[in-house]
């Protein structure tokens, strides 16, 4: 009998915010998996570190640096492989992820490896874009109201034209995007309905208008914008 | 020194996807508050039944069927007044929402008349729209693509023009709207490319292609759906 892969969304960074189903499967988890980025530690990781039990087998896929696909390719191949051999010994395998795992989530890229071989289950988490309206305290969505969610990496004229077509939007993996994102919204003359969220949910947390966000965000940081008339009511 | 409001997402509807906060939260209530509808059993209530601790008082705002704005309006203003006095009293109150409280939540009409007068902290859910891809075993977003959350009740053209130049979608409020929805999704040739998922993470669960869903469908109801040539890798 070979083992379950559960793919485990840990929530956006608070330790309070993970799933009482993903904290019963970490706890109880005798291999965890995750991948890391240019050797850093494990953010998904770090936000479970008291449940991992002792002795627990640990997979680590470690990233390149924003490199192209194909290096990032070899590594989900690779930790596929490892992965595969603890379920094939009849072990189950505990995937560590950021949010919720089938949003933006590498996780995706395990579960295309090894779906038609092994069982998985994918534990849905709290998502960062969740996280981020609610620190923010700026609903995402009311109503009928259309939400368009935009990864930073894309073009300003793409960028233009989504946020123009748009009513609820959030602009995720924003880092060194940050300041074509914030000109192609100030062109829009929407400056003053974006907000800027970073480590939403962790103590270094950071919110504030977009027009005063850091020149340099990091990583984990979000843009929120809604144009309806009342996002409040 | 008034009370907290708390708004507190209970997640899709398995108990296990309620957060660990969460659950804290309502263990340790002596006020909860929840909307219902027509006077049928809530929801998010169910969800978190087991948590909520003798004798708490509730809190509960029936909102009519599907009636205009107006009538629903008024129900808001007296549960935001009676919330309000329990807040003014001392008591903090724990608002149970289904999923996330900001994501087409009624959570932020209450957010939106008390926010100026109490303290108040939304603690973000697990949002159906994860819940249902997770189930699905769909991722919703890979890589750089962009994601449309759209509301059933918009009308087909809006949503034809909405389908077409997205390329990860999640049609939210199905309900009666899925003939219309399924029409659309057929007109633009991608039937074969979308999902339909009832009651994700409940027991009653139904995941099933869009071809194959029921006429009738229940509220708690979703349409997912990819265009990417390879959603899985
Ligand atoms: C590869 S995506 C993973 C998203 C994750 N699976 C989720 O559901 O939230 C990484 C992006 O998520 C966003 N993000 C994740 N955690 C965040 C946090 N705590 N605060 C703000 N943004 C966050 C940032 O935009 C970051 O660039
Ligand atoms: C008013 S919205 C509330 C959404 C909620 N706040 C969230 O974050 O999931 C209600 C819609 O959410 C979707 N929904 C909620 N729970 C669901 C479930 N368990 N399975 C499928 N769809 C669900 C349905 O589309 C439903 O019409």
């Amino acid at each position: 009998m070979s083992g379950v892969l559960y793919g485990v969304g840990v929530g956006p960074g608070d330790p309070g915010l993970v799933t009482r189903k993903a904290a019963r499967l970490v706890a109880g988890a005798s291999v965890i998996a995750y991948p890391t980025l240019a050797g850093a530690p494990s953010f998904a990781r770090a936000i479970v570190a008291d449940l991992i039990p002792e002795g627990c087998d640990e997979i680590v896929m470690d990233l390149p640096m924003r490199g192209d696909r194909a290096p990032a390719q070899a590594v989900y191949d690779d930790g596929a492989a490892r992965i595969g051999a603890a379920l094939a010994g009849g072990r189950d395998v505990v995937c560590l992820c950021e949010g919720d795992p089938f949003f933006y989530g590498s996780f995706m890229y395990l579960h295309a490896r090894l779906k038609d071989r092994f069982a998985i289950e994918i534990v849905p988490g709290v998502s960062s874009v969740m996280a981020a309206s609610a620190r923010a305290a700026l609903p995402l969505a009311a109503r009928n109201e259309r939400v368009t969610i935009l990864p930073g990496p894309l073009s300003a004229a793409e960028l233009e034209a989504r946020i123009a077509g748009a009513e609820a939007v959030a602009v995720m993996k924003v880092g060194r995007h940050l300041p074509k994102i914030r000109d192609v919204i100030g062109r829009l003359g929407l400056l003053d309905r974006a907000v800027y969220v970073e480590r939403a949910t962790l103590p270094n947390e950071r919110i504030c208008p977009l027009a005063e966000a850091p020149e340099a965000a990091p990583y984990f940081s979000m843009i929120l914008l809604n144009k309806g008339d009342d996002p409040w009511l």
